[in-house]
């Protein structure tokens, strides 16, 4: 234990006291009856007292935890956490008794519990409160689907194999590993090679494969496991594959993302919004991705759940009408010139960031709004949580702006959810695909005259010229842009003809006068039609989970300080169980006033357990601190119980009746602690033995 | 219109013009503070008169819809639906701008508020009241679960082929059609040819590959499309096969099933749970099975969602402690007997059917009972719920008992949940072929002296004598039972030798007295071991809602008779969106109005939507009803609004403040809507143009 942490323990013991000790003097007050003024500042006095309490607690946990002593602390307390988890159910490596599949992972209870409490929130966060329409669309999805979004082509990694026992390995991780090992633990290599592998590691993501092959060669990497060498890299498809129906000839994959299943029913949705712009889809379902070698424990796996939503905007206008409501928000941000200028994320305020242009635009800035609301909201660290812009080389070439909320964990900053603006790109590839046009209508109020190019190839002169070449010059003439086909205009009118390349048939024609019109023409249109922008963002419900775990993890020392128990401090939306209920001890009396609460609980939708284990209710309280449940009731009487505050170890006397009502309303918030401990008077854990 | 139904309607209009005026005396008698039990009297008298006019609808919906002209009206009743359902999205052919697959169907937004209303109602009605452990499981799944399981071996449909064009059909549906239509349309069959085709009905589950192929060809039935010959039929394996990792070496099929994820989980489980039987585990999730040709539209389809309960019991204690909570329930149940006799379900009490030995113990009468609940507190309508128990022929040969919640529909009684007993199958499976013992204890208060029998092979004189062989014998000689232990022990005594068949040699044997020892020794034990039966109630999440459709789907003509409307009579639990507000013309003032309504529903968890298209009240109110909302807010004044239920098109005028409460009182059960018409000044539709 450092001098620090020594003091904080100090200071934290010193501010528990003089809770307790104003919580007793605000009782008094009130038993008293003592004017409201008196008992108003007392209580606000405590408040501020319990306030600095939390704050030491935080200091001193994350002392504990994550600062400080680098790789080594972090991968003790990960270890830990996970320890936790595996023990305690909230997750068990699938297919276990078959010694497990790399990738795949079950949710036991607690960790179910914790995920629909998860996706409950999402749905209400998102879904709800912004009327966005809900599909649901099947896992198998057939070839064609995912060749015209462009998985079946790109949605691949670099893999090398060991030349000798065929093992596979992600070419990117080994060159990684590889430059990080020499950079970070090689104390001979000279100024210039760690600026090199900096260098390497920095760009790699751009490399070809034969780029990243002739690094491997170049720096001698072998397979990890034999030293055996390595095949040069290739593209392997990340889906999993399989056939639809029985004949073997209809190809599928498992989809590697939900968003394809909104995009191709876009003309149904739009038409369901009524036919208006901005809408947005939300889904909520299985992905699943053949990792070459899944690492990184619950953040790189197999299958997963995510929740995305696609936001359908006129391109020509995207701004949002809630963005007021989320403009004076600050958060940690991460813009593309920060990061290329070697500096940190800062606190900026996601209004300015939009009117500065930084963020592209309100919708996509509205949505990283909503996301640090949801995300903090569940209980991530507001200080280990950023939004990191795409550098240009990360970005596709069609997307806008894009965003990452990236949370800090034991494993560094992860992507958690993707916040992209990818223009129209996804509706067109299904559109060309399909044949199946994926537009919207802007209705004019009055006809508007627009100049239209009208190019009219005379198919007559061209087809005397070009013969069996006619279709190709006649497609290449219609395709001119504007600027093109007006230079052609002035050309022909000059000179009488102009040289003109064929690109589907690699080389120039001449063109005359007589074999093409260009004209520019006013027409009346009553309307617009267009492709609509995507805005997407995309939660990685399992990764957003992991995380929370990691931020709500800490010990602290069992009364008697010979051992570390665990809490995770999940806030009540997210706790698994919102609270356990004990009878004192064994008995008739006890069991009966634990029926009552239990069916009052249940009838208030108050997910709780009930513990009549005879062990000591110090172990009680160990074991639903560990399960993050955030109140326990202790059933010591027929006609009052205790209940227990999680964090603070706070305990107050509740009448019977009041009990489960009391815990309803601090776990759905209408109430906080505070006001719990201020109204009821407070139980001393002298006779508990926690 | 046949008579039954006129007078149905005259009848109709007259309790629905009753019910109206005894509404208005209600309210007369209210604003008149009459004595409370004059009140209470004409309360009564309402909903009395209420429950009739709800009595005639019912017959009069089921005279147009279920029952009387056969198939033909069964098929437009279902096109009817289905027309419906697809034009306001609750489902949508998947991917179809490609054209769709066969068998893959999206939820769309009212589909998918459907399907999680469903959802949230199981994990309440079963997960969260029994206490039950909840997981989540990969779909993706190894080979080596499915091979234990016996799905990779045997969870095939025989397939047969059209030899020329390569097209695949389900062999028994070829044959099934072809003798349903010799039975049902060919009046020039002879009686005995009828006789037998129905026969072939009734055993054809039991052919084997080559009887089905005989029967086939004596048939003559060729390919439906091209009327080509047939392949002999061959077993196709129903699993979507896949390649987990990037070898191509592990083989892995998306799972048919999510029983499976739970069974090897078994022992954490069993640990999570205090080592203390019984426990149920339960999972909800997606599964695949790769159908060779799907027919019947929303009801066989290659992805769904089950809902599956693994209720882990003592196989010598099968009583359930909440038994008595539903064993005086009553409800359509038809027993294996009735079937073979051909009777028809019957009204059964479901305690005394456990009582009888009919179904085999008190947990599965329990699931039975629960099931029954359900469903239709769904809304599925209980004459047209069954409960099937599983003939001979139809279970596995492990299964105790098996009994299926069938739904009648327009496609006939469907197969909605499996309600089954099927012993210690599951988890000795995978107890074998893992290696790791999937068992319980039951220790005992005092040790129990049990005799065991003991069978000491003399290795050196088994050596002597057989050789090579001695492996063999041991072994053969270690797995006699008991009978035949004391039988050989009894030989050996008088005879000194005795012939003994060792099937791993396919010979006899002599084995001599001093080649084994046998005997009975008594033991003290201090616990029992023990496979634990599994009880596995298995819900089609997606068959349950489509049948859903069916029962709570009915036309009414339009105020001026000139249309058919359609109306969904989702009770509040499932109804896609409890409420819509509709602002009587767009002005500044409703809007304002709409907005506090909106925002007070939003904060009690009502799930709404605003219509502000200024099309009329009427066709707004039709809108809804097709999309089964049941209340309706029209915003009329700055002060008040009306509410109008969907099934009565009954209106009351209620205060601004008051409406979002009123309604998610109602909607949440808390009130009925005879209630609200009691306390509440009645809305002539007058103005309205309903």
């Amino acid at each position: 234990m450092d001098a620090t942490e020594q003091s904080l323990r100090q200071s934290l013991s010193e501010k528990s006291s003089s809770v307790e000790s104003q919580g007793n003097a605000v009782r008094a007050l009130k038993a008293s009856r003592a004017a409201k003024p008196e008992i108003d500042a007392a209580i606000d006095l405590l408040n501020k007292l319990k306030l600095e309490k939390s704050t030491v607690e935080k200091q001193l946990q994350s002392i504990i935890t994550s600062s400080g002593n680098g790789s080594l602390n972090r991968e003790a307390f990960r270890q830990a956490v996970v320890n936790t988890l595996e023990r305690r159910l909230f997750y068990i490596p699938a297919f276990k008794i078959y010694r497990g599949v790399a990738g795949l992972f079950d949710y036991g209870p607690p960790g179910c519990a914790v995920k629909s409490n998860v996706l409950s929130f999402w749905r209400q966060h998102f879904i709800l409160e912004e009327n966005m329409l809900e599909v649901d669309c099947p896992c198998v999805t057939p070839e064609v689907v995912l060749k015209a979004s462009g998985h079946v082509d790109k949605f691949t990694d670099l893999m090398v194999k060991d030349e000798k026992t065929g093992t596979c390995y992600r070419a990117d991780h080994l060159l990684k590993d590889y430059c990080t090992d020499k950079v970070e633990k090689d104390l001979t290599i000279s100024a210039e090679k760690a600026a090199e592998f900096k260098d390497v590691l920095a760009v790699m993501e751009d490399y070809s494969p034969e780029e990243l092959g002739a690094k491997l060669k170049e720096y001698g990497i072998t397979a990890p496991d034999t030293k055996n060498p390595l095949s040069d890299p290739y593209p392997f498809n990340l889906m999993f594959q399989t056939s639809i129906g029985p004949s073997g000839l209809i190809p599928g994959y498992m989809r590697p993302e939900t968003a394809q299943g909104i995009f191709v029913n876009f003309k149904d949705l739009y038409y369901y919004n009524g036919r208006k712009l901005p809408f947005a889809a939300a889904q909520i379902g299985q992905a699943f991705r053949n990792e070459i070698s899944p690492r990184q424990g619950l953040l790189r796996v197999r299958e997963f759940t995510l929740a995305e939503i696609e936001h359908f905007v006129d391109p020509e206008n995207k701004s949002h009408p809630k963005f007021p409501d989320v403009s004076k928000l600050e958060f940690l941000m991460f813009p593309r010139e920060e990061q290329m200028s070697g500096q940190s994320a800062k606190k900026l305020c996601i209004g300015e960031a939009v009117a500065k242009g930084t963020v592209n635009n309100e919708t996509l800035g509205y949505f990283i709004g909503r996301v640090y609301l949801f995300l903090t909201r569940l209980g991530i660290d507001k200080e280990r949580l950023r939004f990191r812009q795409h550098l240009a080389n990360e970005m596709a070439h069609y997307a806008a702006d894009c965003w990452d909320a990236e949370i800090e964990s034991s494993y560094g900053w992860i992507e958690c959810v993707g916040i992209a603006d990818r223009s129209a790109y996804d509706l067109r590839a299904h559109s060309e695909k399909s044949g199946v046009a994926l537009v919207a209508e802007e209705k004019y109020a009055e006809p508007k005259e627009v100049e239209k190019l009208v190019i009219n190839p005379v198919k007559k002169e061209l087809g005397l010229a070009f013969k069996g070449n006619q279709k190709n010059v006649v497609e290449s003439l219609e395709a001119m842009n504007e600027k093109e086909a007006m230079e052609m205009k002035a050309s022909l009118e000059s000179k009488g003809e102009v040289e003109f390349y064929v690109c589907t048939l690699e080389k120039n024609v001449i063109i005359k006068k007589n074999m093409v019109s260009i004209s520019k023409e006013k027409k009346k249109e009553h309307q617009r039609v267009f492709t609509p922008s995507v805005i997407e963002p995309s939660f990685g419900i399992g990764r957003i989970i992991y995380c929370l775990y990691e931020h709500c993890f800490s010990t602290r020392p069992s009364k008697a300080g010979d051992e570390q128990l665990n809490v995770f401090r999940f806030p009540p939306l997210v706790a698994p169980i919102k609270c356990t209920v004990f009878p004192l001890v064994q008995n008739q009396q006890f069991e009966e006033a634990t029926k009552v609460i239990s069916k009052e609980l249940t009838s208030v939708g108050i997910s709780h357990k009930i513990d009549i284990t005879g062990t000591s209710i110090g172990k009680r309280y160990a074991r639903t601190d560990e399960l993050g449940v955030p109140f326990a009731i202790t059933v010591d009487s027929d006609t009052s119980v205790t209940i227990r505050e999680r964090d603070s170890k706070d305990q107050v006397r509740v009448s019977l009746e009041e009990a489960a009502s009391v815990v309803s309303s601090v776990a759905e918030g209408k109430m906080t602690w505070q006001d719990v401990w201020a109204r009821f008077p407070h139980h001393s854990s002298a006779t508990a033995d926690e």
